[in-house]
């Protein structure tokens, strides 16, 4: 049985609930062909602790594929992350109160990688079914690029293919401050959709997704 | 059996689709209870005709509650309308190739209408199932709101309640602009959310919607 | 000599300061010409005051022309306001501590006035001097609206012409919040082209600026 | 004399003029003290040629610093970019009707550079003017960044230091679409504000500056 590992994070700031867990959680432990099955896992929201907690569900699962998923409040759709970069700027302290301003993820590492994965076969495959993705080009300087970066780090060079996803917040997270919101099920079946899709494409599709700025 | 009328719009502009009417139609003929019948019917996307239209529809099926459901390109949520004003502005020229700037909807009609339907508590109830909405304060200057507006004046003092919702692009409309987008079969459900609380709410719920500006 | 006057608002919610007073008392005092002269004052914060303070300056000034400018944070131009809606619906106290929901501004009044000032022209020429304009049709339901529709209340069929403007957040204000803000001579630029252009226009152009939601 | 180089382009898409040429000419030859000036050049908006032409310059002026600057229609601030990918993907064809899609800046180069300027001092300094500003983590998949990457490959290990500005789309380039816009002199009251703190600041200030997302 091969393994796809899926993470998402546990809450932060000051949600009770964070969609990236509430999504992948529902995908553990799924098939998705006869030989195929995911594994969700869950990732503090801690520049202390995400990294080390990775590391070990990599040595555990010795997934064929790796996609971490986060919350991006503000955006409007499943947006498939392009680079990582060797950077945390924190503009709110995690959930340890740590709060790193300008140092790198990892002392001497490149300043960027980029996923691994066909993220233009993905957006496409997401968008045929309905449900809004994009490329994006900045996961950010929080946990989430920490996550990415340090996935990407660890799986250079291993031809196990990884990257990250953001999706929107919930519709109950955007109460308050009317955010962008999308549908739990639509978040489920999008990453369904890009986990097949980034299975069964070899190659990306060589078609733009990029943006003037 | 008693009848529930909403309409959707014909695609305009550049489209080639239109959500409102594509979530409307998988409506039509559902049962909300063992007496309640939706009809759901296509209006143009025209001046001269949407009006006339409308009050045909009005005429013929006698409904006891109306909802007239359009396109809101730029929206990320199900916005249901609290206002139609007396205003035809429209910054495109209609299906019929007519563009109205600064011309009452109704002359000598009132300045504007409020929704008779009960927006908060449709608004809470859609934010209940995992659905963004909002109560939103202009439904525009287009054909949108010269049906909503029309529909408010042809029923005002009938004791018939109707309003205007507005719901966002779908993601095949979202690809080239990248405007917010929202899964057909979520709208759908929102939809139906919202004509079920609508006719089991006979006063409104007493909760801010406002909004600062 | 005749009077134009001009009305900021006090800071409210967790601010210090309000642009659109900054703005317009940079204006007090004014001389639009050899006989028109700006006369700027400050309204509170507060829905059981604003209307009385308005009401007092009003009766005080006779002025010729009323515009009333209020903060309008997320915008990012100068939005010129085309109607005020009969309704009061406080996501924040005020103030005073004062939240109304869904209360009327004037008991039995219409449900709204349109701005009796040549929005159009007025949008048309801030954008000639290179500064963001539109017209905008949602005053909100805060203290902004109540005001504006005062306003229009008190004026209506007195020939003097009236009407509100929004400004956006200055920059120090979005600094935690990100929202779009506007340099303060340019604020103060763009109304003072606003109160030269509706003084001169005796006629709205007709030019759409209108929008389809 | 010391030389500051300052960059700005020539129009592109359907745009008859760019802000950041527009802004960035208003600045040349202006002196920043006693034995700083600054010389501003138009660079082309092609793929083919930005590059070169950019060598170009540098290799003429021998500048202790440079700053190209670009537009970034639909952002509301003065954005100072921090990082620049090695990748080119065109949305839209460039000026010469090239569109690369996934093609690297430079073969075999880095995935990404950091800027060397002092960006948070420079945001800082451009905020306390009055003038929104903010640390952007992407500059885009187009010439903008393909200009960006090319600057610090160019400059890496030269010590002189280098960046990358994006400024708003100006009022008469937002009529049709709605997009922020900010004020020409602000614009160029920002550059010049972020150039001098550029010349005078050794490290950067170590305040967030960073994105969740």
């Amino acid at each position: 049985m091969r393994t796809v590992l899926l993470t998402g994070f546990e809450p932060f700031d000051q949600d009770t609930i964070n969609p990236s867990w509430e999504a992948v959680r529902l995908l553990d432990g799924i098939l998705l062909s006869d030989d195929v099955r995911i594994v969700a896992r869950q990732l503090p929201c801690a520049f202390a602790e995400a990294p080390a907690r990775l590391a070990g569900f990599l040595d555990e699962y010795k997934p064929e594929m790796v996609i971490a998923v986060g919350l991006a409040s503000g955006r409007a759709d499943v947006s498939v992350e392009r680079v990582a970069i060797n950077l945390n700027d924190a503009r709110i302290p995690d959930n340890l109160g740590l709060q790193p301003i300008d140092t790198p993820v990892v002392a001497q590492g490149p300043a960027a990688y980029f996923s691994t994965l066909p993220i233009k076969a993905m957006v496409r495959a997401i968008q045929a079914a309905g449900i809004g993705a994009s490329v994006s080009h900045t996961a950010g300087t929080f946990v989430c690029n920490q996550v990415f970066y340090s996935l990407q780090h660890a799986l250079a060079g291993s031809g196990v293919r990884s990257g990250f996803i953001h999706i929107p917040a919930l519709a109950q997270q955007a109460l308050e401050t009317g955010v962008p919101s999308m549908a739990l099920e639509t978040m489920v079946q999008g990453l369904r959709i890009a986990l097949i899709t980034a299975l069964n494409t070899e190659h990306d599709v060589l078609e733009t997704g990029g943006q003037v700025s």
